[in-house]
């Protein structure tokens, strides 16, 4: 969007960001005390529901505009030897993205929404963060305005996931730079390192962190400078939804580690956010509590392309399906003492 | 189905579980090892495609007519005021069940299943449990029955569930029974009672365990002396289940418990079964362990009806779409180093 035009204009909307509908919390509430079943017996259920309902401003939440956005992008530091896979199988999962034969195709199908697949400049990888800020001023805002570009009007929910060979390594320096913790307690395996890797993802993002130790520690110049272009994009796009309050399901360690330094200056960021899951990457339960999201599955899924968000909207849309489908107790003439 | 005509021949049955097909298994694994993604990544997805590869008997499951089966009964020793609802509920919400407006009506069409609901005789409690069995043989054989014949022929998944005033505290004798324990450790507060009602709960466990203390021990007198008509239902649905080889999600910690009595005789009664959900009733996480089940989701939930195993057929489907649906190495040109 046109008015990612300067770090300045960035900054200023994660200062001023929009909040749930109150009205339309407590009209989803009291529709949820009167549906037939015990009050919170349908537990986390009910929750999503309510949260639903005041993000999109309405008692009876839908998703009939849902979408999922997969963000890809090629990082400079990866001639380093951080990831089991060479840099080309960026460009070609998104073409597997392109012909319907990845997880997310799959999963996006299942879970009723329409996927865009973003691929942020392939052929023209990151700096090398070791050495250089990994963006340019004007590489991180195209990215962060390639992100909000997704955010079309009646979008009524966003899953956000990446695809981008290393990204591991960048999302452990964003957490390690905004959260503290040595390197070693944010990396992990990412896609399959063996412990030679993961000392190697280390090595790096140790140089990565003192190279940067000096820079201001805005969210702009974190993001810019140990982020990557999908990585900036999934801040963009989340950004963009809380400016249009449409909520945002959250995929794994590396969507997740787009928003963290955005938290650290504005903790509200994730109120329109649910995380999707919990990946088996380490880092991520970590991340997820330094966030304060409690994640909706935990099935052990490490893929990203917004893999394990896509599963967590069958339990959103379980929510909606109980809230707007069951009766009440007026209607099924049950006793609300119940 | 006629084959449950006495207790002898539901042991036997127990005696002679019928295992997966290891060819399918096989071919299962070998088709998740050839999809484009790296092997593992897709974590309990892949174990759930594998699983009901090896039930189904084929490399390549689907859920063309699956069932959600929730069964209703009433219990004698509500007398002692272990609920927050009077039996009467019982009744009315099988009524919301066939009108369409509980909450398993919502989830079951959300989730691509149908619905049969089976209510043994709610207007003929069981007997008291603390002075006598609850039923006597031929109504327990006439429940395990009635639980048999939802599995009919071509069933390729079933849901099974509960409605039942007052039996959280039945399945927290069930529990006790089976596995020991202090019946405080077992009981819960079901679907609302204060911290008075759970002590009744108590009483009522322990006064129910010392007067079957000496009956055998067998799994078909635990479950006609300290279970219902709905929990035996369970207990033939699972075991007839798994003579077709038709895999199964447990619901909560009702339905967890109906298998107890038979998992002390044949710890591989679960191996066809898949735990839906952990419930927020204390007792289910404990039951789960004993029952070597990890449960698919855990969000609070505590309604019963089937609802969390229900939702977490949204996971399952996520697991067939991805196991059927993405493009292997080959189909998509991708390296196969992925």
């Amino acid at each position: 969007m046109s008015w990612f035009t300067s770090s300045a204009a960035f900054e200023a909307a994660l200062g001023h960001l929009p909040m749930a509908d109150a009205d339309a919390i407590a009209a989803a509430g009291a529709r949820q005390a009167s549906l037939t079943k015990p009050a919170g017996s349908l537990g986390r259920l009910e929750e999503i529901a309510v949260f639903l309902a005041g993000w999109q401003g309405t008692p009876q939440p839908v998703i009939e505009q849902g979408r999922a956005a997969i963000f890809a992008g090629n990082h400079g530091f990866v001639v380093h030897g951080v990831s089991a896979f060479p840099a080309s199988v960026t460009a070609a999962m998104v073409g597997n993205f392109s012909a319907g034969g990845a997880a997310i195709n799959a999963l996006a199908t299942a879970a009723g929404l329409d996927l865009e697949v973003v691929a942020l400049d392939l052929d023209r990888p990151t700096a090398d963060f070791t050495i250089a800020p990994a963006m340019d001023e004007a590489e991180c805002l195209s990215a962060l305005s390639a992100g909000a570009a997704v955010v079309k009007p009646g979008l009524d929910l966003l899953v956000v996931g990446e695809m981008g060979i290393g990204n591991s390594t960048a999302a452990a320096a964003l957490c390690a730079r905004s959260y503290g913790g040595t390197p070693a307690q944010w990396v992990g395996p990412g896609t399959g390192v063996d412990a030679e890797g993961i000392a190697r993802k280390v090595a790096v993002v140790e140089r990565a962190l003192a190279f940067h130790d000096a820079a201001p520690r805005t969210p702009f110049e974190t993001l810019r400078r140990l982020g990557g272009r999908e990585i900036a994009a999934i801040a963009g796009a989340v950004l963009e939804a809380r400016r249009q309050r449409v909520p945002v399901v959250l995929d794994g360690f590396i969507s997740c580690s787009a928003i963290a330094p955005l938290a650290i200056a504005a903790p509200a960021i994730t109120d329109h956010c649910l995380a999707g899951h919990c990946s088996a990457e380490p880092g991520h339960i970590r991340l997820l509590g330094h966030l304060d999201l409690d994640p909706l599955l935990s099935l052990g899924m490490r893929l990203g392309e917004g893999s394990g968000a896509a599963v967590a909207m069958s339990v959103i849309r379980a929510a909606l399906a109980t809230h707007n489908g069951m009766a009440t107790f007026a209607e099924a003439g049950v006793a609300d003492s119940l």
